[in-house]
Order: structure tokens, then sequence, then C-alpha cells
């Protein structure tokens, strides 16, 4: 079948071109009745104009690109939808890119930006190590979201947006709620400090504990394995398998993720210990899941809604020229569910 | 920063324009140190070559787009890295695509489609309602893939390929299952059978009963609430909470969805009620979570690393020429774990 053409729909209606025209721009200068004619024939034949308000519509619009670290995690991908609802409505194509662990998502990102109409970039997830200079090279407006970068080492730069949680601040929060459940033990299962998500999320832990004059056994830190997805279910059961079987004893696990804690949760049930009451687990992030599992999952809660619309908006604010480029961090909140207890009696003492 | 051209960098290097072209393209006219040289500096300043084999890697390649219904669903989003992988090594840009539940997803593909380089789609997940005329107007090759198309009624149609389980045959194995440990009143929680993937799992659900002579009570057939995403761990607690506390008895609950079945599962628990002591839950999907949850969830396991790999090889080789359009069926796997077990005493006869 040839392509149709507003040529073959004038004629199909048996009226001019600039009929179809004004009938597609919804011109006050035309009959209503003819205009619904035209436009029922339009639907028909599923003909698609060009040159007129209907093609800023998708494919031909300028477009946003949101390259995502870490797909999998629902966390990103409740966010993925709500930026994708906001592009739509300003009527910007959106392009979305997984990268992979391995790759370099400014590389990526460069590349992308040789696509003509690409106005501008979000980066979800994933790490950020990346020189000034390298992301200087980036010329389109950048909204970094729940990235691990060192906020005090960002405030005042002008040249990008930030949108993140104080992980410090959020990790020092639920470590201090479990010892003040009186554990003095507590496992954390995390990435090395040589990621910004881990070291900032290491300081809070530590911090905590040198707020209650409590030192650190190092030997509970217990870094995720390096070639699983850092943050998955699978690296969260094989790390706390690895702890229970350790020998080393711990009266609760923190995870820096919700799918890590889910995965400790698992190792523990197999380990024929209870939770809480034999073992306490919480986790970082506030996935939905974290409601339906069993035990509910105590968590620190990031408004993953109120970021995504506030990252889109911001980024298509910065592209319009109505803001400039901004730090943004916003609180995050914890939650109290099944799966944290007090520390079982004996043990708090016992073991200090 | 003005942009990078190939005369900045044969300039930086002190060779013509030409040695750095050969460099890019691998010529093996040209002196290794100096291509080295070349390499170097264009890595350095992030020049990406145009006209040369580098800009087939992504954003100036052919593209394939996916459209995938039901994004937040960990079943898709792990076929959505395995066909990202396999587009990457083919050198094909990918345009992921997610289509709202109230969206056309062929309307969102028609308009893809004016992208001049779009060479191929694969719709992911979703329902199938559409005209084969309005499929028709798709003029690039398409994969239908773990969509809820009546396999017999394509069978033979050149038009395009389809891959997917025999939903109906599955949903009957899992029935057989449930009937096979003596339950009788089976609830299942499904989409509407006007929807083909409901209509096919609901007629596997009614096939096993008839096959064992046991009529099914019509009252436990729960169907989710149709303003929730159909197969969301929401729209499985609200579904199940419903039956619950209708008073229907039910010893089994089997849902068209693992997201779904742990829904139930979270309503099961809040009812007071023991898994699968008191009460079996069964999925379908067999996603990685069914694993972690707590107890271990019993499902049909589609083989979705298979299908995925499948449906993206499919499409290449057809793009290529190499293959005509199929239609596949995959086998799946009833995978036995914690979350079912026999009928509580009593209740299988005393019900029946």
């Amino acid at each position: 079948m040839a392509e149709t053409t507003i040529k073959d729909i004038a004629r199909q209606c048996g009226v001019g071109v600039s009929t179809v025209s004004r009938a597609i721009n919804n011109h006050p200068d035309i009959n209503p009745a003819t205009r619904e004619m035209v436009m029922r024939v339009i639907e028909e034949t599923g003909f698609i104009p060009n040159n007129s308000a209907r093609n800023l519509k998708r494919t031909d619009a300028k477009c946003i690109a949101v390259l995502v670290k870490g797909i999998t995690n629902p966390f990103f991908s409740s966010m993925i939808q709500i930026i994708e609802e906001e592009t739509q409505r300003d009527r910007y194509a959106l392009v979305l890119r997984h990268v992979e662990a391995d790759e370099d998502e400014v590389d990526v990102a460069l590349e992308l930006e040789k696509e003509k109409r690409l106005r501008g970039i979000v980066f979800l997830g994933g790490r950020f190590t990346h020189s000034e200079e390298k992301i200087n090279k980036l010329k389109v407006p950048i909204v970094f979201s729940t990235i691990g970068i060192d906020i005090s080492d960002w405030i005042g730069r002008a040249e990008f947006s930030n949108i993140a949680v104080d992980d410090r601040l959020e990790s020092c929060k639920m470590t201090e709620y479990l010892l003040g459940l009186g554990h003095r033990r507590i496992a954390f299962i995390t990435e090395r400090p040589e990621e910004a998500i881990g070291r900032r999320r290491i300081g809070g832990y530590r911090e905590a504990h040198a707020d209650c004059g409590i030192a650190v056994d190092e030997g509970l830190i217990c870094y995720v394995q390096d070639e699983l997805d850092h943050f998955s279910m699978e690296n969260g059961y094989v790390t706390a398998k690895k702890l229970l079987e350790s020998g080393k004893k711990a009266t609760a696990i923190y995870a820096a993720s919700d799918l890590l804690a889910i995965g400790a949760c698992r190792a523990v049930l197999e380990a024929g210990l209870r939770i809480p009451e034999d073992i306490s687990v919480a986790g970082y992030d506030g996935i939905a899941l974290g409601e339906y599992y069993n035990p509910k999952l105590t968590t620190i809660r990031q408004p993953a809604e109120e970021m995504a619309k506030r990252t889109i908006r911001l980024l298509l604010d910065v592209i319009a020229g109505r803001q400039e480029h901004q730090q943004i961090v916003f609180p995050a909140e914890l939650v109290e569910r099944e799966s944290t207890g007090p520390c079982p009696a004996g043990l708090a003492d016992g073991l200090r």
C-alpha cells in the first residue's frame, strides 16, 4: 500500500487540500461538519499529517534522553513511568536507554547527543565518577537524578542539576533507629566505599555508631559481589548467606537497597532464623514490594514519584530557559514495618 | 567549545585527514603506531567520527523499536535487557517505548515508523485486539512476543511473527496440579475473558476442571480491578481481599501472574491465614522474585530469557531476509515451591 498523502485525503473527502489542512490544524475558518468528516477519513486511513500540529506529537518532536543504570530495579521503573508521562504532556519524545554496569553513561550520552533533536538528558541511577571536563562536553542541559553525587561537592555548580536524597543523613537515620532498638551488632550489606553511593551510606552508618559511642566491627560491613548487579535480590542473598555462614554474630542486617534486603531475608529464612524475632532486616529505597513482602519491610522511603516529577519538570524548565540549574535535596522517610524489632534479650549487652 | 571535526584531529596529530579516516576505518594501509596515536587523540577529544564504521555504533544506526505494555513488571524488564544486548551486538539502535494501558500500541508504532531508520518492531506484552488491516499498515517486520494472541488463529500467517507459550495449556497444567493436591475450590484471579490472555488462561482453568469432571463454581473466578494495572501486586491484593471478605470458601488461589499472586499472599496473611497450611497460592510467569518471596512461590515458569533471545534474533533475521516470519510456541514449566500444598484435611470432600 502506497503511503497516504494529504492529497489522497482531500480527494477522498471531495474537498481541497487547504480544507484538509484547516481541519487538521483546527482552524476556525472551517465548517464543523466538514471538519468532522475530514477527521473521520483521516482516522480511517491512518494518515499521519506532516507539517501540522499533530506532528509535534511524538517521533517528529524534539527529544529528551533518559539514561538509566539498573533498569530492572523497580525503584527506577516507577520513576521512568512518571518521566514518560510528563515528557509526553510537554510534547517531547523520550529516548529511554539502559546503560550497562560496565558502560560509561557519559560516552553513551555523547553519542546520543549527535541526534539533532536531543534537547536534554536525565541520568537516572548509577555512580558518578566523571570528570567535570567530560561532563562539560555535553552541550544540552543535564539533570542527575538519584545518583551518588557527594552533594557538598556540587553545591553552587551551574552546569547541571542534581536531585537526590541526602544518602549519608538517611543512612545515619536508619542505623540510629536500629541502635535505638538495642542492636549493637548491625551488619551492613552495601557497595564498597569506592562507589559514591556506598561511600555515603557507609558514612552514615559509621556516623550513627560514633554518635552513640559504639565502635563499628569492620567485619560486619559486608560488601556485595562486584560481578552481580550491586543492588539486586540475588546479591543480597549471596552476601547475607556468606555473613551467616561466617559465624560472625549479627542481630540486625541493614541493606543498602530493598532488593538487597529481600535477598537477605531469603538467606535468613533458609538458615532457619525468624525475622524479626531472631534477626531484624531493614532496607533502603521504599519500593512497593516492601509492603507486600512477608514480613513487610522496614525501609528508608525515597519520594520516588516527587523526585521523578521534579527531575523532568526542572529539565524542561531549564531547556525552555524558565529556570537555572538547581541542586535539590529531598527528605526521605524511615518507614517502620514488620521486619525489624527489639534486639533479642541477652544479646544486646552480651555481644556489645 | 565548538564541535571537534576530523580536520581538528588531523591538525592535532600532524597528519592528513585521509590518514585519520584510515585510522578510524581500521584500513590496512596505515602504520600501526600512527593509528594508535590518532585513536588516542580521538579518545581524548571525545570526537565521534561520522561517515565511518563507528557511526554504526548507536544513534546513527538503523533502529529497532520495542513497545512494551507493563514496563513495571519484572517479567518484561528481564526480557528487555536481553533484547538490548542482542540489538547492540548487531549494531542496531534500540528505541524502547512504554505503551500506556489505554494507548493503542499499533498507533504508537505507526508514528514511530515515520522515523526513517526504523527497521523492525517488537511488541512485548499487552493485549492483541487489532484488525489485520491495521497491522498491515505497518511496513517493517513485526514480532509479537508474549502477547495474548490465540495461537490457532494465527498459524500460517506470513505477515508477522509471534512468540509465546500456550497460555491455555499451561493454565490447564497449573489447575490440574492444584486439583491433584485435592483442592476442589480453587479461586482464580485473572483478567476478564474479553482480554485475550484472560480468555486463554480461564479456558485452561475450565478445561482442567472439565477433565476431572468437577463443576467450576463461577463465584470463584475473581476478575481483577480494571482501573489498576491488570497484573500488579496491588490488584492481586485488592482482588484477593474481596474474595476473602466475601465468605466464599477457597482452599487454593491461583493467580494469572506472579505479581498478582504476591499481592494475594499479602491479603491471605493479613486475614491471619497460613500459606500453604490453610490456603495454597500459585502464580504464573516465573519471575525471580518468586524464589525470594516468603513462602517461595509455586508458578508456571515461562522461559523469558530464551523467548527474548528468540524474539530479537528472529526479527533481525527477518529484517536481513535470512528467515520467513514464524509462529513459535515455547513450553513453560510448572515449578513447585513452598506456597502450595495438599488441601487441608476435611475440606476437600466437605466442600466439593
